[in-house]
C-alpha cells in the first residue's frame, strides 16, 4: 500500500475531550489503508484548530465546521474520498447527509441516527447517490466474531434456538453527568444522544453482534428500560425478550450501571446440535 | 456427634437407576450427623430390596412402600426421626403429607409440589403438626452463596438495581426421553414431574437462589417459555423478566437445550454501590 | 455394600487440633466402604478419648495409645482389620511398623518414613507379611489425573520431553510456629516432621505426581533448597532440576512461602505429539 | 505531534516472509510518534525494493543495503534519525555498530548480540557517540508490567524471596526448520541466531522481564539446556536456576517445544510481604 494509494480520509469530531474519534484515527493507522488529511475536529473552530494541531493535520486542512470542509475538499484534487462521523448522535444525521450530498463515502459511528425516518432517509439517500456508507459496528470486525458467524451460517449448530446476549458496563452507575464529565454529559442528553441510553449506545452494540452472528433478525421484541440512577433523563438498564421469525428465542441485556464491568459484551448462541 | 446422637433418617425413592437420592445419603454421610436406618427405596418392592441391601441397610428396615415404613417406624423405639423425600415430583406432595401426618420431619426434594395448593397445605399442615419441613435448595448451602446474602443484607452492594440469573444445562438438547434413560423419561413427563420441564427443575433453584442472595422476592413477572426439542411436552427453556417491590429488574434464564453446561448456575447482583 | 461388609478400619492420630485426620475420614465415608470402629486419637490419653466421643467410637474402642489399641483389637473377632495413620511424620514408621507385625494392613499417610532405611525396611516387612500397605498420594486419585497417566501411557503425547510440576503454599510466609499453631510447630520442627519441610511436606505429593502421570522416575536430580523465614530449622522452598533416563528433563518448585497460593498443585508434562 | 515532528525511522530487515519488522511499523503507527521514512529492508535487494514498494515506502528511500542507506540518509537535510534494526540476530552487531559510527539513534531487536564481547563494544560505542541506544524488550512496556515493578520497587511484596518466570511457545516442537520456513531456519541455525536458541531467542525475554520487575540481577546461574528435536542445531528447552544477591532464588523455564502455548511469557514473585 503505497502513500499515494491510501484512501484520503476527514474526520468531524474527535477533538479534545472526545474519546472514539482517536480509537479510529489508531485503527485506521493500524490497517494503514487511511491517511488523515483533514478534519473539523470540534464544533468550536478554537478547539477544532488546537486538536488538529496536536495530531499533526497541516493547518490547512482543519476546518471549523464540517460544511465547510465538505465544501472545500470537494473542489481538491487531492480532496477528501471518505469522512469518519465521530460526533455525538444528534449529528450523525445532518453531517452524514450533508456529506452524501457532496459525494462523500460515509463511515458512522452507532447509532446510525436518531429516529426510524432518519435512518431511512439516509439508507435511500446512500443508494441513490451510490456512496459507500458504513456503520461501525466494530465488534463485527473481530476474528473471533467472523468465525461464530461463520459456524452458525454453515449449520454447526443447527438450527437456532437459544441466543444470550449482553453488554454491561460501570462508568455510569454514579451521576457522573452531572460532575461535568464531557462523555457523561452528552450520552445521557435526550437532545444529543438520542431517546435511547444504554439501549442506543451498547444496546445496539449488543443487538447487532446477536444479528450480525445469527444471520436474523427478531421478529417481536419485548424491552424492559429502567433508569436506576435518581434524575438521569435516559435509561441506564435495558432487559429485552427477543423473538425470532423461526421459533429461537432470546434475551438481551444493556447495563451502564454493572458495577466491576467495563465493556463485557458477550454472546452465547445455542442451536440444535452444539453452542457457541 | 456419637453414633447414637446421629439423626435417625429413612428414605423414600433413590433406588437403583434413581440420581438425586445417592446425593442425599453423601451429604448426609459427609455431615455425619444423620445415620441412615431404613427405606423405601422404590415403589417397585424388588428393586426397593435389591437397593436396600446393595447399600447396607439392614434387611428389616427396607419396605415396600412408604406407607408400610411410617406405619412400622412410628411404633418402633428407635425408629426413624426424618423422612428425605427424592422422588418423582408427583410424589413430593402425597409422601409429605403422609410422613407429617405420622409425626416425621420432612426434607423433600424441590419443587415442593407441582400446585400451588399443595404446598399452600403443606406449609399449614407442617405448621400444625410442629414439624421441620426442609426444601432441598442446595445451592443456598455454599458458602460463598451464604456470604453473597450476608453481603446483599448488610448493603455491601447498596440498593439493590439488576439481578441476573441464569442455570443452564444441556443434557435434553436431544429428545433423551425417547430412549428410555429414566430421568429424562419423568422429568419431561407432566404427569410426573408436574407442569412445569425446566422451569420447575432448575428454574426453581436460579429463582430460589436470586431471592436467597437479595433477600426479596419480584412482584411482577413476565416469563417466555419454549419447547424445542419437537414432541416433548414440557417446556425446555425458560427466559422470565423479573421486577421487585424497590424497582429493582432481574432477567431469569433457565436452560435444557444449552450446548455446553452441564449445571452452570450463575448469579449476579448489582447495587447502587457495587456488584457481585 | 451393606453395613458388615465394610472394612473395620482404625485410626493412629487425628485427634482434635489436627488437620489430615478429619479429611481421611471423611473420604472414608464418601466411599462408603470402611467404618471406623476404634481409634488412638491422640498421644495424650485424655485428649485422645474426648476426641473420640467427639467423633462417636464407642467409648470401648478408644484407646490410649496405638500400642494396646493394635494388641486389643488382634483378639477381637469384630477387630480392625486394617488402621490409617495420620500422625506427625516421625511417627509414621514406629506405628506402621507395629502394624505390620501385629498383621494388619496399613493406610500411611505421606511421607513414608524420615530416612531411607526405614522406608526400606517398611516395604520389605509389607512384602513379607502380606499386607497392604498403602500411602495416601491421595491427588493420584483424582479423575483427571489418572486420565492424564493413561493419555502419557498410550503415547498420546509421544516421547516425554518436559515435565514442569509444582506445588506452592503461603500458610507458613511468616513464623507461624512460633505462635503455637500445632500444624506449624510439628511440621518445622525436625524431630518431628524429618529432616525436610516443604521438600518432605508438599514437594513429595509434587515428585510422586510428576513420577505416577509419566510412568518413570528421575535419575539425576539437583535440588536448591532455601529456608527464607528467619529462625525456621527446614526448608520452606525447593527448587529442583530432574533428568530422566530418556532424556527428558523437568523442574519441581515446592515452596509454602508463595503468597496467594493455598494448595497449588499444578503438573504440565509435553512431549514429542502434545502437551498436557 | 505533528507530522513534521515525528522521529524520521529506517529500518534495516523488515522485509517480505520476515516476522517482527511489520510488528515494529504496527508498534510506530499506533503511537504516531514516529514516520518511517527509508528502508533497507532485506539483504536482496530485489525482495528490499519489492517489500518497500508493498508497504508505501518512497521508491528513492529504499536501499539495496543499510551500509548505502547510512551513507545517503547522512547527507540529508530530512534525512533519517534512528534506525529500527529488526534483522536476525547476527546482524544486530554489524549494523548497530554501523548506525552509530554515523550519528544515527539505534532501535535494536534482541538480543542485543551474540557475544558478550560485541554487546559491551556496542555499550561503550553508544554511550561514546552520545546516540539512544534501545534494545526491544517489549514485555517491558506493557502498563502490567510497569505496574508490578512499581509494587516491587515501592516494596508492596517485602523482601524479595522466589522469582518464577517462564516463556513457554511450542511452534518448534517439529523440525519446522527442514521445511523452509525462513523463521525457524535463521533461529536455529547458530550463524545467524548465535549459540542460543531458545535461550537467546525467549529466555532473554524472560530473564529481561525477571530483572526488570524485581530490579536485581541474579548473581548465580545453572542451567539445563536441552535440544529435543533430532537434528537441531541450538538448544529449543532451558532450565535454568537462578540466585539473587540477596538471597532470593528463582526459576526460569524457556521452551520452544511446549505444545499448547503459543507465547506464554509469565512472571510470579513472592517476597516477605505478597506476591505477584
Amino acid at each position: 500500500m503505497g502513500a499515494n494509494d491510501r484512501v484520503r480520509l476527514g474526520m468531524v469530531g474527535g477533538g479534545q475531550g472526545a474519546f472514539i474519534g482517536a480509537v479510529h484515527r489508531i485503527a485506521a493507522r493500524l490497517d494503514d489503508m487511511y491517511a488523515l488529511i483533514c478534519g473539523a475536529l470540534s464544533s468550536d473552530p478554537i478547539r477544532a484548530h488546537a486538536s488538529a494541531a496536536e495530531i499533526g493535520l497541516e493547518p490547512g486542512r482543519s476546518y471549523g465546521s464540517y460544511i465547510e470542509m465538505f465544501a472545500t475538499e470537494q473542489d481538491r484534487s487531492d480532496g477528501m474520498e471518505a469522512v469518519a462521523i465521530v460526533t455525538p448522535n444528534d449529528l450523525h444525521y445532518p453531517v452524514a447527509r450533508a456529506a452524501l450530498q457532496a459525494g462523500f463515502h460515509v463511515i458512522c459511528d452507532k447509532p446510525l441516527a436518531t429516529s426510524v425516518a432518519e435512518a431511512d432517509e439516509l439508507v435511500q439517500l446512500a443508494a441513490s447517490v451510490s456512496r459507500i456508507f458504513a456503520v461501525t459496528y466494530n465488534y463485527s470486525g473481530y476474528p473471533m466474531v467472523r468465525q461464530a458467524r461463520s459456524m452458525v451460517a454453515r449449520g454447526d449448530i443447527g438450527a437456532l434456538r437459544v441466543v444470550q446476549v449482553e453488554y454491561p458496563q460501570a462508568w455510569l452507575a454514579s451521576p457522573l453527568e452531572v460532575t461535568g464529565q464531557k462523555q457523561a454529559a452528552w450520552r445521557t442528553d435526550p437532545s444529543r444522544s438520542g431517546p435511547g441510553g444504554a439501549i442506543g449506545d451498547i444496546g445496539s452494540h449488543a443487538f447487532h453482534l446477536a444479528c450480525f452472528v445469527t444471520g436474523r433478525v427478531p421478529v417481536e421484541i419485548l424491552a424492559d428500560l429502567s433508569t436506576f440512577v435518581p434524575g438521569r433523563r435516559v435509561d441506564d438498564n435495558a432487559h429485552v425478550l427477543l423473538r425470532f421469525a423461526d421459533g429461537a428465542r432470546g434475551m438481551l441485556w444493556a447495563s451502564q450501571v454493572a458495577h466491576g464491568h467495563e465493556n463485557a459484551l458477550r454472546l452465547r448462541a445455542y442451536g440444535e446440535a452444539g453452542g457457541l
